[in-house]
Order: C-alpha cells, then sequence, then structure tokens
C-alpha cells in the first residue's frame, strides 16, 4: 500500500493510496482522525455504479464516521471507475456502460472485486493507526452486485449496510448462491420507487440473507433519493455494533 | 377536560385528565414542559391492546418529545383498559380478553375509539399551552386496529408512526377501507417475527396505506422486541415534520 497523497480538514486526514492486486492497481481514500494512533473500527464504503472513491456520499460518510466516532473509514475505486479510468469517471455514463459489458465479458469480475475489498482489509489492518479493529462494510447499489458475495466471503466484516439492490440482473445466480451466507447483522435499505431494482425484486434479497438479525428500511422515492435520515441512522446502526 | 392530579419531575409536567366523551369518560395523561406557555407541537400516544397510558415506552416516549422538543404529548385509556377498569388494568391477561370479547359484540368500537382521540384533540388544542400547533400520532399493536381509521379520519394529524399490526383480524374489512385514506407521512414499524400479525400480513397493510411518503422499518425480533433505536428514530421522524 503507498500513500501518493495527504490533505487534513477539519481534523480528518485524507490519504490517497494505491494498492497492487494481482496485476492491477486499486486506488482508494482512507480517512482517520488527524494524529490517530493505535486500532480502531474500520468501515469499508463502496460506491455505487458510475460512482467512485470520492463520491460525495462516500467522503461525507467517511467523514462523519472519523469526527463522530474516531472510526477509520475507507473506499476504494472499483473496475473501470474513477482513477481505474483515463477519463477519471468525468463522464458517469461511460463508467458506467463500460462496467456492464466488462461483466458479460468477464465471469469472474466479482470474484475479482472481492478480492481487490479483501487486500484493500489486510493492507488497512497492517497500519498501526487502523490496525485488527472491528471492520463494518457499507455499500448500496452496484451495477452488478458484488457486496453480498463480498460480506459472506469476508469473515472479518461484523456487520453491513446494504440496499439499492435486488434479486435480478446477471449475476442473479451469484448472489441467489451468496445471500444466505450472509450471517452477520445487516441494515438493507430500499427505496420504494426504484426504477433500476422492482420493490418486489429488493424483499426478495433481503429475504434470501442468511441472517436473522437483518433490518429492513424501505423509503419513499427513487433509487437516488437515499434520505439523510438514513446515513445518520447508518452511523448509529455500524457504531452500535462496533463500538468505542 | 378535567385535571384531577399533577407531578412535575425533571422538568416534565405531567398531568392526569378525564375528559367525558358522550355518556363515557375518557382519561388521560398530558405531558408539558413545566411552565409551559403558548402553542407547541402534540403527539398523540396510543398504548397497545392490554396496556395502558402509563405503560413504560407510552411515557418514556412522551418525556422524551417533551424533554428533546419542548413538545406537549397525551395518551389516552382504550376501553376496558387502564383505569377504565376496575382492576387499573392489573391483570393485563383480562383486559385483553375483555377487549377481544367486545369487538365481537359491538360492532362501532373502532368509531367508539377514534371519536375518543378526536374529543382528546379537541380538548387539548383548547388549552393554552398546546394550542393549534401542529400534530401527530404514534400508535403500535392493538388487538383490533383502530389507528389507521384514526389516522385517516383525523386531518390535524399530520404525520403518523404505526406498526406492529397487519391486515388482519376481526377489522380487516374496516382496515382495509380505511388504509388507503391515510395520506399523510407515515413511519410504519414491523417485527419479522412478530407471533401475533404475520409477516406478510404486515407488508399488505403497508402497502395499502394511501400515501406514498411511507417508510417501512422492519426489524428482528417478536411482538414486544421493538428496538430502542425505534424510538429515537420516533422522535426525529416527528420533529422532522412537525418542526420546532
Amino acid at each position: 500500500m503507498r500513500f501518493v497523497a495527504e490533505t487534513v480538514t477539519q481534523g480528518v486526514c485524507e490519504r490517497h493510496f494505491e494498492l497492487d492486486v494481482a496485476r492491477r492497481t486499486v486506488p482508494g481514500l482512507l480517512w482517520t482522525p488527524a494524529g490517530a494512533s493505535g486500532p480502531r473500527p474500520l468501515v469499508l464504503i463502496g460506491h455505487g455504479a458510475s460512482g467512485s472513491k470520492r463520491e460525495g456520499y462516500v467522503v461525507s460518510l467517511a467523514r462523519r464516521l472519523v469526527s463522530h466516532r474516531g472510526y477509520a473509514a475507507a473506499s476504494i475505486d472499483g473496475p473501470v471507475h474513477g482513477d481505474r479510468r483515463t477519463d477519471q469517471g468525468s463522464v458517469a455514463g461511460l463508467a458506467f456502460l463500460e462496467f456492464s459489458a466488462m461483466w458479460a465479458s468477464e465471469p469472474t469480475m466479482t470474484d475479482l472485486m472481492v478480492e481487490d475489498w479483501r487486500a484493500t482489509l489486510d493492507a488497512l489492518e497492517g497500519l498501526e493507526e487502523v490496525g485488527g479493529g472491528p471492520a463494518g462494510y457499507w455499500g448500496l447499489s452496484d451495477g452488478h452486485d458484488p457486496r453480498p458475495p463480498l460480506v459472506a466471503a469476508e469473515p472479518r466484516l461484523a456487520v453491513a449496510v446494504l440496499g439499492l439492490m435486488g434479486m435480478t440482473g446477471p449475476t442473479r445466480s451469484r448472489i441467489e448462491t451468496d445471500a444466505p451466507k450472509v450471517t452477520g447483522p445487516v441494515l438493507f435499505l430500499v427505496q420504494r420507487h426504484d426504477e433500476l431494482f422492482a420493490f418486489a425484486t429488493a424483499l426478495e434479497l433481503y429475504e434470501a440473507l442468511g441472517t436473522d438479525d437483518k433490518y429492513l428500511h424501505v423509503n419513499p422515492g427513487r433509487h437516488g433519493d437515499v434520505p439523510v435520515e438514513e446515513f445518520e441512522f447508518s452511523e448509529q446502526f455500524l457504531a452500535r455494533r462496533l463500538g468505542r
């Protein structure tokens, strides 16, 4: 893990890192309290399809967790997103299209994305100021969903906030296989008028999660209309389970 | 409305009142900030079947709304509950049984309960320290459900928190008629393993609510296991819509 840039604003240190995973380079951001020392809970935050690790809600949630709770938070760019494309994601629709095309041609995409996140978690846990504190995951939406597979595959993720997804799309069979393997606490967020994931398919995925400790929040509005209350609630939900 | 007792603890004034409605007397509790003057938002809080206006969660929510928000809050005993029975509800199962029997013999029960609440709202709005501020309603569960009919019938209720109920039971047809008439914002709470209201019937009632501005929270656990987070969230939900 190489740190390539650092800024400190309002007590929050943001570091841009690069991590080599197999033969690819994964760019990410790490947020910690300025001057942090010693282990602390860590939350991995995934962006949605066509977004990036610099997405407004990603940065906002990360800074909230650092400022309010003293946590560490991190996000990485998904394949063909953010700094993993030459245009840095300036044309959001292009990333979405290329991402979709890659899924059609690359059947191991889910595994590659899970591998990126697990390598990131390994590297972050090696930092003195993050250490082996408990970890959680927060990620909504995604063109084609690696989130249930990631949470299912990674026992270090003690809690997850998922949502804006359903039992649908090209990786449906993979989600069907992995959703029952999610056994930790989950908050699952649904937008009732989601134009990308029909309400029934979202409920179906919630139902399939293999944990009894699951919480469903359905809000009115379209895919992009997640209310600010859910970001506040996400912080509480994660903090009640990660401690500190 | 007659006040028959008053206590002030930790800045919260609790007054026991009696209100004559038709030929019956409805006992209630009103909570306001000590020394309150002038209009303020009001939240009506309903207890569940076999409970009373003195139920722990009723009093706790009321005091929270008064202390944190400066609101007024009120609760009344339902038919054959609390002070409307000679044993004051000391044997909870008895109230539940008698309540259920009354529904079988008294087809206008829902209307009587709605009338009790509307008369209470009339009387409270006449108080200088409550006045015509906006009003909301909070009520979970109930043997046989007057809550959607109340919220449907009362345009002064600008927001409601409902839950632990379903499209089921002896008043199902009434709920089917009135749920679509609920047109204001609603937070609807469901316990996933509710032993009294099957998950599917709860979802059916949520679906039937006639507002697009509806929020569904499903928590793990049985009927009585509503997590403390939902009381905190209820306060926020009500306050965002009632102001102040």
